[in-house]
């Protein structure tokens, strides 16, 4: 046995597949199907690689300026980090840290239990409604924090600002983090609530409305005392993480808002259109506002669709779990690859 | 009060400060005065931008392969991370998790301490020597596991190979990290030790030799073991990390190793002759086997030194901390940095 006695022993995660073949239709990770803003690229040739050798500014000036105009807020109410799970993480261990069990649905994004594992932080789940919905009631009692992605993942379902107002209303004397990765596809976000309420703390990500899932780029936003504490907790163990091309090639991105909502507009536009056509094809979905749908078939089980469409070279996610276990979770791509998905749908189930 | 009763309060790190002013010398952070070799930089010109819209490889397979090919080790026997930070960090947590304490030297890398409180790992720091070196015999108790780097920051002290032996040798329970941030300017490595001791794990890092700092990339080597143990701990809370920028780029740096021994080479040439020049000044300094001295005068006190040296555009790193207090840490620039930080130097003592 030896060394290994004290060796972290963990659940290895298993992510969606990254295929090598390009001949894959990838709907599996929520990936966007377009490419970054031009504006990316063009930043990207005009790194300054020999500033490479310096220490990258551990604040991300530039970014966090970008980002501050961009939505309209102060820089000190903006922090990043790599990838929104790094501040998500960096937002559990800053803000978590009471007795008190913390709250979040127990269909959700696979991460919020591994942390609070990894900080030691109690947690209690609280079951969504059959459609998927969450019950208010659940986070009106004593908590030591509560976290959720609106709209969530794996489920696509949004939830009404009004109805998570008085959420965070009624929980002031904890942080209330809104996981908003998939927001910009047609969600209200909760973001003007941070300057009335300063136990809000708003996520966001450039990994799927700014396409930008190889630069590991993620934000949050918050009122300046949480976004100080954050930064405290943040700076105190790893000062530098963004790197130069991330801080110049995310803010170049943001800059773009005219492609940022086209992309996002033509998204939206085939979700819906996928909508109908897989009603259709007797297929049953929450009302997804995501870039991606939670969808089920009347008469095939999911598994049985999941592995005919991987042996057809299209790839969606599935997961055997409890109440989820007869759906699918695909990603919206372009309107050539989801209509050869419809189509392979249609052979497939008239067969 | 609210809810700040439970938020995480820390000591925020002061790091070197990272001047706007181009006219500043700046040899206060260790990073390399000559930029990335050249292949990076046309590296960075054929990056696909279009590809940024996938997730990284999380494995990031072409540069763990790079470094694996370079050092003559198995791709299996490589893990990197953002930085030596994020891997360092994810060692303590993963390879930590005795009830014994940890030991690292009272003098050191300022992080240990840190990741270890984060964690909850127990510890207890070792006195160096009067000339800053290890006490092999702290090291020959029950413990934890250990970690030092070597040569060690801020000494710059480099320690003898058959010496860091015998502590690995003696510690074959526990896990023993070498942190080799600095080993490129003229140190042995204890890496052809790792296919004979399974519990030794060697941690470099891109940000100081390969003139990387602004790209974030850390890697350690070590027995597939221990290598898989990382992995796993890392991929169970935070799967992507390494951008497409850090995996391409570096690549490439590793490829260029005439460059790179062409600039340490220049460093350790320049080191020498600084060394020289500051003893005829009347500075006293261990014989530093790395990218930086570690120098206190005979006269004139070090916090004078480092404020006069300020006020002159000057950046060098000063801690007024126990038993360093009067000593700088400077790091080697140019030879035409050294020429203006000696000529200063020469003017101010004699005035």
């Amino acid at each position: 046995m030896g060394f290994e006695q004290n060796i972290r022993k963990v659940e290895p995660y298993v992510a969606g597949e990254q295929p090598k073949n390009p001949g894959v239709i990838k709907l599996n990770t929520n990936e966007c199907p377009y490419p970054p803003s031009p504006l990316v690229k063009e930043a990207e040739g005009k790194i300054d690689y020999e500033k490479l050798r310096l220490y990258p500014d551990m604040n991300a000036e530039k970014l966090v300026d970008a980002l501050a105009e961009y939505y309209q807020v102060k820089p000190s109410q903006v922090f990043v980090g790599v990838g929104s799970d790094d501040v998500l993480s960096m937002a559990f261990l800053t803000f978590f840290n009471g007795s008190l069990p913390v709250l979040f649905p127990d269909i959700t994004y696979s991460f919020y239990d591994v942390w609070a594992d990894l900080y030691r932080i109690p947690y209690k789940t609280c079951p969504l409604t059959e459609d998927f919905h969450i019950r208010k009631e659940d986070y009106l009692v004593p908590n030591g924090g509560i976290i959720f992605p609106n709209p969530n993942a794996p489920t696509g379902v949004l939830e009404e600002v009004s109805m998570i107002e008085e959420i965070i209303r009624a929980n002031q004397d904890v942080v209330v983090i809104i996981d908003e990765a998939y927001i910009d596809f047609g969600g209200e976000s909760v973001l003007p609530l941070i300057d009335k309420y300063e136990n809000l703390l708003v996520v966001q990500t450039f990994s799927k409305s700014r396409a930008m899932a190889g630069m590991r780029i993620g934000y949050a936003m918050g009122n300046e005392k949480l976004i100080r504490y954050l930064k405290d907790a943040k700076f105190s163990f790893n000062s530098y993480t963004m790197n130069l091309p991330s801080i110049e090639m995310g803010t170049a991105a943001v800059k773009d808002d005219a492609y940022f909502k086209e992309t996002t507009g033509k998204i939206i536009a085939t979700r819906e259109r996928v909508k109908k056509e897989m009603k259709k094809l007797g297929f049953f979905f929450t009302d997804s506002m995501s870039n991606f749908l939670f969808a089920g078939h009347e008469n095939v089980p999911a598994g049985e669709l999941f592995r005919a469409l991987k042996e057809n070279d299209i790839y969606v996610r599935y997961w055997n779990k409890d109440r989820i276990s007869n759906r699918l979770r695909i990603t919206i791509g372009t309107d050539e690859q989801m209509d050869r998905f419809l189509e392979f749908l249609r052979s497939y189930l008239n067969n």
